[in-house]
């Protein structure tokens, strides 16, 4: 961070942001650091449309890269989820700048795919944590301050409560881990604690990606699990008769991986921040 | 196939089966292969029900392991899909005998968890194609005969026009397939025609299974990928502006893997039957 302030950038490489959202954030900010240089650059490409994405591949990946890649930029925040960070990978790999490498990157869900692939690279200063689109939930402000808490002041209090400098940690989307399981992108989170959430899958899903995790045997290397919450879970044809809970533990144990508890994170406004790795504190 | 007749044991290693549809499948046997001995065995397995699955997981590997291992039965039939056959691969390996490996196996969709984990242990007995509850499909008759034809008869008119003794082919599901990637039992495809189907999955979702499966170091040594039908696909917010075949082609050209066209495979009832492998004739 520069002396006196802080410079935010916030790209989209999934689907787009609805631009009263960009609004509401910055005045957000705005009120939140009064006196301060907090200043948020929202790319105008979060709010373009190119059927399911925020623009079209070599658009979004652009977007990236000149906010990754700019000097005068301290962070890139992630304005949102969905589904497209993934198809960006191998272009925004090859056109990293080292000023891409000091900054802190800030994003959860689909995001995860992005985050996977720098922490691969090398990156520390990855965080899964609220985006400017959560201040569409009720009570969002909540989770869009925590991230501005943490991207701002390094706050402890933005943390997951089990984060600590003692240790390693990673957090992901299930689904979006899944995902990941196999490619080159894969991150290794040996002796990590990795923590685990979703939204909007069937239970029986959640079995079959959590199974899949648990069987990768680099995964198998985790410190162990610990699960976030679960939500907005379709009913299951018949009843899957069997919580989240419950399944991750059963997996844990047939694998051989510890599981550790439940953790703060998920698709909601409690929401809090995860680093990749090992906590820096400013 | 013992001289005079064939048996086949069919067990349901996901979700359950309505009991009618196995008197139906019987009916239509006997009525196919008059004067002929076509022994169908349904397990009771198939009809038990806990929760999502027909019956526990021990109850289902168990019966798997009854008939795969039975040297008194010809081929083991997959009754239906769903969910939970690769939730058994463990027991299911670690409970088979040498007669299991003399076996033909048949079966789709979910199934290609098992087909997949039973392919890379080395059996050379394994296809792709219709199952028992193919019968609640409008015409469904088609199938389950087609699935007869090849497992009685190995009538070269069963299977998918494009397979032949010349090459080596696979077939799955995407999003099953995708869920193998990185596990102990992702199947060696290298020189394989791999033929990929989906059902009921969000475009965007197939795009992400796509994503995933080209990107797999070792699934780029595939001789090529066919796209069969992708049916049921639910509507996507919004618009995703692309078809699945303009999905693989995209995604075989960023991955240096051929696209050879389609495959006449599918959640249908034109489903035809890929061999794993190498096709041979009776």
């Amino acid at each position: 961070m520069r002396a006196g302030g802080i410079a935010i950038g916030i790209v989209a490489p999934a689907s787009r942001l609805e631009a009263p959202l960009a609004e509401k954030t910055i005045e957000l900010a705005r009120a939140l650091y009064p006196g301060r240089s907090v200043e948020l650059r929202f790319h105008p490409q979060c709010f373009l449309s190119s059927g399911h994405f925020a623009g079209d591949d070599e658009t979004r990946a652009r977007a990236f890269l000149e906010v990754a890649n700019d000097e005068s930029i301290d962070a890139l925040w992630f304005a949102r989820g969905g589904y497209g960070s993934g198809r960006l990978t191998e272009r925004v790999l090859a056109g990293l700048t080292p000023a891409a490498g000091g900054k802190t990157y800030l994003g959860y869900s689909d995001a995860g795919a992005l985050l996977a692939a720098l922490y691969a690279r090398g990156f520390d200063g990855l965080a899964h944590g609220p985006m400017p689109a959560d201040l569409r939930r009720d009570g969002g402000e909540a989770a869009v301050k925590r991230a501005l808490d943490f991207l701002v002041d390094r706050a402890p209090r933005a943390l997951e409560p089990t984060v600590s400098t003692a240790g390693l940690t990673a957090a992901f989307n299930i689904t979006v881990l899944s995902h990941l399981l196999g490619t080159p992108w894969q991150p290794d989170l040996t002796g990590h604690v990795l923590m685990l959430e979703e939204v909007s899958e069937h239970m029986y899903r959640i079995d079959r990606a959590l199974r899949h995790i648990t069987a990768n045997p680099a995964i198998r290397r985790v410190a162990g699990i610990r699960l976030g919450r679960c939500s907005a879970i379709p009913a299951n044809e018949p009843d899957f008769g069997q919580t989240a809970e419950q399944l991750v533990r059963h997996w844990c144990e047939a694998s051989g991986i510890r599981y550790l508890g439940t953790a703060d994170i998920g698709h909601d406004i409690d929401n809090k921040v995860v680093p990749f790795g090992r906590l820096r504190l400013a």
